[in-house]
């Protein structure tokens, strides 16, 4: 049998091909298992689950409308399934500044002629692998190229295998709102109409979409106290909201799991522009951690989590 | 009709397979897509063209002599198509001289000891994505594995997608007289030869191969334009010319439109080494931004667009 | 028959499928050997060499456990084959302490704030190309995912392409002791038990593990004058050791072709954490070079060859 495969891989110009089907049954168990996969081809991971019926959680074959075909983690479980990861936000250097790394920030440090830092939230460059996302940034083409009403997030511990990550999240959540319907179908979109540009708007007046969550791992409770005491007044937890300003008009891409109703919301925002008026909260997960007012930051098991987003 | 599909999904060493068409028509329309993209696999867009009729512009699989394959767009259109997008060239930050996103030029600052920088222009190693090529630096496999005779270069303006580039571009031109064949049939063979490199040769008596090209958007009188006054008697344009040096022997590698006469070639030609006497000349985008006497810079619109580099 | 085949392009919803295969040839030979390669679709190059039979150095497609497919190099023939290139260990500037393109040590910085560096050596994140692996860093999914018992480690020049590897590397060797089967099967897990950390152990009383090598290219007495006069006494030539510490406690990952004797290791082991209380020694290739006293560095030779590391 091995003799009469590899064959094929000695032939150039004129390939016989080989039978891989033999009664029913894959002689190559792992082609077996790739065609399956590919068999259900599509968009998004709900395109899968609806037009194919996927039921199990793992890595899928998606295509952008352009025929980029690429790799994700489908959610197809957690309330009736059909999420696609499309990114993840993962701190490499919570003592950096917009250094090597905070690709969902600055890579440039802090620089106010670049208000915009990388522009990575509304641009379509992508980075990382699916089963890296835990231990890096994350970035696929389902990120600009799906058309989704909700999101999910999942808070997971760094290092933590694909196999245990439903197990081992610190929070997840997902919005029921259909809320992204509104701003064109997806994150790419929203931040689009609304940038993530130091100056561009103020705290409070220029919040841009919230949407309430339901939880499925953690509840308001928890994940309010995940932010230290100082700042639980801040905000109020069971929402994700998405670009806004803090008190010195610095820019923030996410609040994950809360509405802020005050203005240091460097403090439970991440993400963000390439300047920050105060250069300490530059970065990836802006100033999360605040060692000179530990009341004013957030736990050691979020600062040490990815925040892997989903959409459906 | 999914329950039988996804079944497939749970068998690990024992997969029975499913049908994907039926009647001749694919029941995933997705997969049938990909499948004809497949189909017409090949070395480079002009193969796929020749060999397999393909005509329309988009995304194609191709394949290495080794055998690693990826996919590119193919103009299948422009004076009479097979142009395989192999490169882009990105200014992430006009203002950085040899900082992080300086792919074509160096990374680590401006440095004597580095006269070749990256080596990006002479080497293997692949970045980016198709679809990403106008927000991010993009190099495939295509640009070392190819053999081919001319080069198309298009100015996109940053940010613009893939289905809007061949309108939005600002300038586009290709060359006809086989230039590369002379060169090894592309440009990291040509630079092997040409190294971009400081010191290593003089402001214009050691020019590398320079094309006449012909216009597809624009025209000489446009693209001279693009340059502030100044310079405009420092070129001639209807040219694309390769690795050149300026008056302190710097060195830069692509000159897009244009054939220096002057030695100022830092305001209007790209690329480069890893060293530049004047260090505000390090970079991508080398001095095409020169604010100090805006005579001396390239338009808003050029520095604010990506050039897209094709094979033929 | 062109005519034929493109047809297929131009169908979205509804895709005849065209034949691919006329009389037992493949019209598209390109096509026949990407067919050729997916049917040894496998874990590893010794899965694939025994399950199949393949039986030429080249590029193949593997799988991880969770289904991400991807391409690297397997030699095929080297002591028996089955060695899949898993990463590869390239010095991008040897006069940079721990900057940008140091993925195997750190990329922020000699910091003591980050004692275990990118952490690469022990996390899930991947980059590069096989093709490339001769001009920068890479690392694929097989690094974490594979279970072996074996690794091999070839020195190739900078800038060699990949058929000429075999040939042009200076020095190959292979471990026959199973000794991965000890640590979890591969470098991964390796390294989780035996952290590449600042700090974390003492010179002689806290060495990883170190293996006996067979040569493939070169031997004992050539690996050893591939380290300066100097140094010679402060090793034993024909080991690969994992996870060291010098004299000051700093971490490197490995060390190729030698078993420390003395703590001096910073001159001929490579990769490591973050922080170097020597901060010229913090960097992927760490103080192989090292021009202060040239008794102490490495061969120009090795200094210009990527570490490529191997499977089995």
């Amino acid at each position: 049998m091995s003799k009469l495969l590899s064959a094929g891989l000695h032939v150039l110009g004129n390939v016989t091909p080989k039978p891989i089907i033999i009664n029913g049954t894959y002689i190559n168990p792992e082609l077996g298992k790739y065609h399956a996969r590919l068999r259900t081809l599509g968009r998004s991971c709900l395109d899968i689950k609806e037009k194919y019926g996927a039921s199990r959680d793992g890595i899928y074959f998606l295509t952008t409308e352009s025929g980029s075909v690429y790799q994700t983690f489908c959610d197809m479980t957690t309330a009736g399934g059909g999420w696609t990861l499309v990114a993840s936000v993962h701190e490499n250097n919570i003592y950096g500044t917009c250094t090597y790394g905070d690709r969902w920030s600055s890579q440039q440090g802090n620089d106010r002629l670049k208000p915009e830092g990388e522009g990575t939230w509304a641009n379509t460059v992508t980075f990382g692998t699916a089963e890296g996302s835990t231990d890096d940034d994350y970035k696929n083409p389902g990120y600009y190229d799906i058309h989704a009403q909700d999101v999910a997030v999942w808070h997971v511990p760094n290092d933590k295998v694909l196999k245990d990550w439903t197990t081992a999240a610190i929070l997840r959540y997902h919005t029921e709102s259909h809320f992204l319907s509104e701003h064109g179908g997806n994150l790419y979109h929203l931040f689009h109409k609304y940038p993530v540009k130091y100056g561009a708007g103020d705290c409070k007046t220029d919040m841009g979409p919230s949407s309430p969550v339901v939880y499925d791992t953690g509840d308001k409770e928890s994940n309010k106290n995940m932010f230290g005491s100082s700042l639980r007044g801040e905000f109020e937890s069971g929402f994700v909201t998405f670009r806004v300003f803090n008190a010195d008009k610095s820019a923030m891409a996410m609040c994950s799991g809360v509405k802020p109703t005050g203005c240091d919301s460097q403090h439970y925002c991440i993400g963000g522009g390439g300047f920050f008026l105060e250069p300490l909260h530059c970065g990836d997960f802006t100033a999360l951690h605040w060692t000179s007012d530990e009341t004013k930051s957030a736990s050691k098991d979020m600062i040490e989590s990815a925040a892997l987003l989903f959409y459906r």
